[in-house]
């Protein structure tokens, strides 16, 4: 029974000779780990020899306090205040494709909301046959459906388009998390009120202080759009509109409202201030490009990175991270030498329309300087760029929409660096 | 473009008309709902009149204060002391089929256990080739996985065995969750030790007071099992068994080992005592049923539940939890009246193996007496069984694997009672 046994996932049937040679000259793993195993059993620390806390102390749990420094953390310089900003999930501690609820990245205009759900109440208005304003009760009453999406915003990367000079995976590409939202299609919710022949646009509101609103074109509405309040299991956090916001599946964050209150369909966009001064692009020839919603491919290489550089030569794992606004992940390649050529690397099932997707490649690491790079291609057969076939575009005005490939530098020392390649 | 809107999900094509006719009579919505959206919008709350909370006041989030009560809870006489106890979690108020890591059930032997990583050890010794001490580092090393399965404690349901003693769905069912866990296969680090031809069994023990500890086939082993450090996008809480644990997908909860030290292969099973006196099942015949570790399919409806009770006559939508510790769940039926008839529920994208899964039933409520019932069956063709049936075969003397079907009765005044059916 112990005859042929083969691990599975990227290193299966080459992947024990490797490793097993790597360890044998103390590369894979640490040097005393054969030797250790050979002579004695671990010493018996103080939590094998004592009883720990009861069931009743962590009602609601927390990690453990030995990850302290995996939290959200902002951008001092970026805003004006602090309640206009932006904290940056650290991707480079984070696994899977689930992002954990309390590490989930924050953007708002006006400060986190902090709604009392008794209170809140959904307004769906305008160019509709039966107008309503719901409770929460009532939203909660509807049909629900659950479904894995990220929300990424725009801005995510948006420090890049000029020049590297962030040093981190956190804060080039913190911007972005995914879960399991459950709420109600807003399909079903339009369908209750009755659409208006005319009806051709949605204006949704947020209940916050900066009374956040955009415009959504009715396609977009009845086609995949939810009205949410649940995520990962429990309800909404504050941080992520509580009691309820819009999902806006591929689209850029900021249309994903939080803290709800408001739904007016129109017959035209309304051309809102975060849709005319904010949240456009300033391009080479003076003209804006508005209404850019979709987030389209992209990538990243979340080991190794700056956070987390490589110990010494030998055998490891890249792993990254990869969605798409348009549908799922077809393909993701690697590039070791900034490059110049690539590897197929393999994804990880489940592969979900607009939901990350993380992606893996064995590496053996030479010692030399190494440029790492990955790039996504959708199912619709998008690639995504360099940075350098972006800025020949639109030029280095934007702030938005960078999904160009990031490169990381491994230099000598194993130490890993933010680049971008001329 | 407002003609012919249509709901996605299980109300498709028949629900508006349904839920707009009970919205007209004040069933569906609340009555005020149409009324107050033809006058005004609603008042404007304080705080969409102020500046919130800054991004870095809450460097790890947390729910919001009105969610207070959506927290686990332990059932006081069910274990001698606190530290070797449950806590059950509230599916009552949980979305979705992830499960947040700050609701998700606890067990344990000597409680929970507080292990600094960096001097944490992973011994794999016995009838291996190349014995190994890993630390958490080599551990991460290896090539990752993640994937979603639920974890279920065997003795979940276990109070009901003799009698419907428990009206609540937290307390009858909330020993299991679901989560995204990334590791290491079981299956890798075996064969980097190299497993000797002998090898027919694997012992895992855990670095508690408890030192809990429990025999697994090698076939298991190699199978599907996974070394765990990640869950639902960041490290193991402690709860679950930080920094490491071993996940065995859709078996009995205890054997997938919290705080994992040691890994031995054998020829043989060990008969630990947590599987000798404990984790076994006294039959009518005065054996012993033992190895019992498959979680058999099972389902329960999470609303209506006695936690969340009926408002009034009108339409809802049924709905409730599904898994197989087999495989995939094929089929859920819902019953209204006892089991007499029965209808296909609507199952909830993505079905995954030995996961929880989602389905839905929209169901029109009288006002009368009902009996509601959800039967689960895999793509095994296994069918969820009575309580009835189960006693049968197993008597009234077990605690573990009680996978009955769940009866709640709806009174008519909306109250939902935990019964058993003759």
């Amino acid at each position: 029974m112990g005859q042929g046994v083969q691990a599975g996932g990227p290193f299966a049937r080459r992947s024990f000779l490797r490793f097993g040679a790597a360890a044998a000259g103390g590369a894979m793993l640490s040097r005393q780990a054969r030797a250790s195993a050979e002579s004695a059993p671990p010493a018996e620390p103080d939590w094998s020899q004592t009883i720990g806390s009861s069931v009743v102390d962590r009602p609601y749990g927390k990690p453990s306090d030995f990850e302290k420094d995996v939290i959200r953390r902002d951008v001092p310089w970026l805003t004006a205040t602090k309640e206009s900003s932006v904290s940056f999930s650290p991707l480079q501690s984070m696994p899977g494709i689930i992002t954990a609820n309390g590490l989930f990245f924050e953007r708002y205009h006006a400060g986190r909301a902090d709604v009392d759900p008794r209170q809140h109440r959904l307004l769906i208005h305008g160019l509709v046959e039966r107008p309503l304003v719901l409770t929460m009760d009532d939203v909660m009453r509807f049909p629900a459906v659950s479904r894995i999406h990220f929300i990424e915003c725009p801005a995510n990367g948006g420090m890049e388009w000029r020049e590297a000079q962030l040093n981190s995976l956190q804060f080039t590409h913190g911007m972005i998390g995914c879960a399991e939202w459950t709420g109600v299609p807003l399909s079903t919710l339009l369908g209750e009120v009755g659409l208006k022949k005319e009806a051709k646009w949605v204006m949704v509101e947020g209940a916050d202080g900066a009374r956040m609103n955009r415009s959504l074109p009715l396609a977009k509405c009845l086609d995949d759009c939810l009205v949410v309040y649940g995520q990962n299991g429990e309800a909404l956090r504050p941080e992520q509109g509580y009691p309820l916001r819009l999902l806006v599946p591929g689209w850029e964050g900021n249309v994903s409202v939080k803290w709800l209150r408001r739904i007016k369909v129109g017959d035209a966009p309304w051309f809102s201030r975060e849709e005319t001064s904010k949240y456009t692009e300033l391009m080479p020839d003076g003209k804006a490009r508005g209404f850019t919603w979709v987030n389209e491919a992209k990538s990243v290489i979340t080991f190794p990175c700056p956070e987390k550089p490589v110990a010494a030569p030998g055998l490891y794992e890249i792993r990254g991270l990869a969605w798409s606004g348009h549908g799922k992940v077809k393909q993701v390649d690697v590039s070791v030498d900034g490059g110049i050529n690539w590897q197929t690397a393999q994804l990880q099932e489940p592969i979900l329309s607009k939901a990350l997707t993380r992606f893996t490649l064995p590496w053996r690491w030479d010692g030399k300087q190494a440029l790492l790079q990955s790039r996504a291609i959708d199912d619709t057969g998008y690639v995504q760029p360099t940075i350098a076939q972006l800025r020949k575009v639109r030029g280095t005005n934007p702030i938005y929409h960078n999904n160009s490939i990031q490169t990381w530098q491994v230099k000598p020392d194993g130490s890993v660096f933010d680049v971008q390649l001329g």
